[in-house]
């Protein structure tokens, strides 16, 4: 094997089922990837994650290089040692993350300077760092250094920021170390402007990365834009590459977007929102703090073969969710967790029987006709 | 089978093994019975709790008939069907969580009258509402309401308490209604003061009880003490019937009672430590936010067979534990209760191959030799 390698194995109009095979195990293509920021994809145990169905994780380099470090994690046998997942592990470069969570950064042409949040010491990521970053936390996918262009922005300050991105994407590709079964991804960005894009795309492919992500989207363009960006961006890659919508999204983002050609997504929604009471099903989202909940004998979704989904009356979750009890968080990720890769299954499946239009009429009836929250 | 029945297989000494069967299954004595408060062990699934050996948990009427309520919990099927744990429950009175728990109490010959702290709506728990909130609950040993008598507490104020808990004692017998597999328990109360525990034994046996705990205790007299009631006390306890000492303890306190007779135990402590970065092993507690364990790859014991114990490093654990990450809280939680667990087995094994006495000399030197932290 040489990098990381991708598979198509069957098409449905735009949208593909595919297979990336990496240094840690196979991922089913679309697929979701929860996120494990510091290391833990938070309130579930790895077993938990493996068990909804989960290939392959994101964790954070930003959050890594600060707490424990990104060579103390080396010498502890890197990532997957660390925290106890044996499957793929995607990384972020920290580039979104520096630029979006810290306060104290100053970019230049090199990279970017910053503090520590957690005890203001200083740390620099360079294209170069980063890369060698991810390398000792020993990611099977790694990610280039790019900067966040801020949204909304002007189209000057969102082609110079590109610019400055694909010449960061040239460093990051000459950093990587190549090794078997390990890929690095450039990201492609340019704000809402179609031509920007299409620049970025071309500077990446004159590189040559093992997949290709789509960067800056879900910052408050909203899904039709976001939608008409993948519409835009999509044709341009290569097909037999792997596409990763960065940071995306809700049920109806990740059909539409498995619709238009991506490949790979990740976002906080089903773990943060399992935090916040808030509850992913086929009937669109459950608030389940909500008090007519209280006497509800239902389980949340006992067609989920899901001990989470099914086991437990809203009631129940509702109680936990009002007593703050942490056993709450838990089951409410879980059960997110859960709804999200039973729904890429479903949209695996509905592709590989050249169905997926169809299927993405059978989802939007759902949301619209589920036991929804009342607006 | 008639209330709940209690069977004595072997002795050791004053060590006893012994079964106890209720209408949601056997358990094995001695037991240590996690604490699940709030309808919740708090940081675990029932499923976690179950695989720990754990064989019958505490759940507290006070906190259940504040939030979500008895009704409701009965409406729904009982505390087993609504958290999810089809084995035995113990649930307390609520008499000691009322006065030590709430401020806005008033006490008086026929019950205590008290504000929700939730919302501040009023409540009142007589000896017979207590006993009927737990048959609501579904409890399959139910507890008499008592007083908790403070510590430390002059002797004529030890003996007025200890007198209202035996009236409220009988007045609980009477509004228990038996049913198969259900028990109820007296609580022998009485400070320090042998003459009073000993008065209060006898007034239970006559009323005549399913089982026989020791209350107030491990409320701040200390170890020897508590240990000096309890050799005052079991020997004037029917042999058979089980033995249930409240709220204890540390490992070193469950040994020594079980040494002493003592055949049931409760405690929060294996949960609250988990919460709080504290594991118990077989070398003694350990801080796992303690710096010495940052770059630590061994786990907290490969010697037990429970994944929070052996397949995470201390590294790790301690990296959770500063990122305040709920896994920390989840994977402790479960060690320590599994170490308990482990802990009772070793006990029973101990008693049914007549070596206690050898047993408890082994478990002193693994807590003196271990790797303690530093003091």
């Amino acid at each position: 094997m040489n990098a990381t390698d991708f598979r198509l194995t069957a098409t449905d109009g735009e949208a593909r089922l595919g297979r990336l095979e990496t240094a840690h195990g196979t991922v089913d293509t679309p697929a979701f990837m929860p996120v494990g920021t510091a290391a833990t994809v938070k309130a579930t145990t790895p077993e938990t994650v493996a068990s909804t169905g989960a290939q392959i994780i994101l964790a954070n380099t930003y959050h890594l290089m600060l707490r424990p470090g990104a060579e103390r994690i080396e010498r502890l046998g890197g990532l997957h040692a660390f925290m106890n997942w044996p499957g793929p592990i995607l990384t972020d470069s920290g580039g979104f993350q520096v630029m979006s969570l810290n306060t104290l950064r100053k970019i230049d042409e090199d990279g970017v300077d910053f503090r520590s949040h957690i005890d203001g010491s200083r740390y620099r990521l360079t294209p170069e760092s980063a890369v060698d970053i991810q390398r000792m936390l020993g990611a099977d996918v790694s990610m280039v250094l790019d900067e966040c262009t801020p949204f909304p922005v002007d189209r000057a300050i969102a082609a110079e920021s590109m610019q400055r991105s694909m010449r960061w994407a040239e460093r990051s590709k000459k950093a990587f170390v190549e090794r078997p079964g390990h890929g690095l991804f450039g990201i492609v960005q340019g704000g809402v402007y179609e031509d920007l894009r299409s620049a970025s795309a071309q500077a990446l492919l004159t590189i040559g990365f093992d997949g290709y992500a789509i960067g800056g989207l879900a910052v408050g363009e909203g899904q039709e834009t976001m939608f008409d960006v993948l519409e835009a961006t999509i044709p341009l890659l290569p097909i037999d590459r792997p596409r990763y919508l960065m940071g995306v999204g809700k049920p109806g983002d990740l059909v539409g977007a498995v619709a238009r050609g991506v490949d790979m997504f990740d976002c906080v929604l089903p773990t943060r929102s399992g935090r916040t009471d808030q509850a992913f099903t086929r009937g669109g989202p459950v608030n389940i703090r909500n008090a007519r909940h209280a006497d509800d004998p239902r389980p949340l979704d006992e067609s989920l073969d899901c001990p989470a989904s099914r086991d437990y009356s809203r009631a129940y979750l509702h109680h936990l969710a009002r007593s703050r009890e942490i056993l709450g968080a838990m089951l409410l990720t879980w059960h997110n967790l859960y709804y999200y890769q039973d729904l890429m299954a479903r949209m695996r499946r509905a592709i590989g029987e050249g169905r997926f239009r169809a299927f993405a009429a059978e989802f939007a009836a759902e949301q619209a006709n589920g036991d929804m929250e009342p607006r």
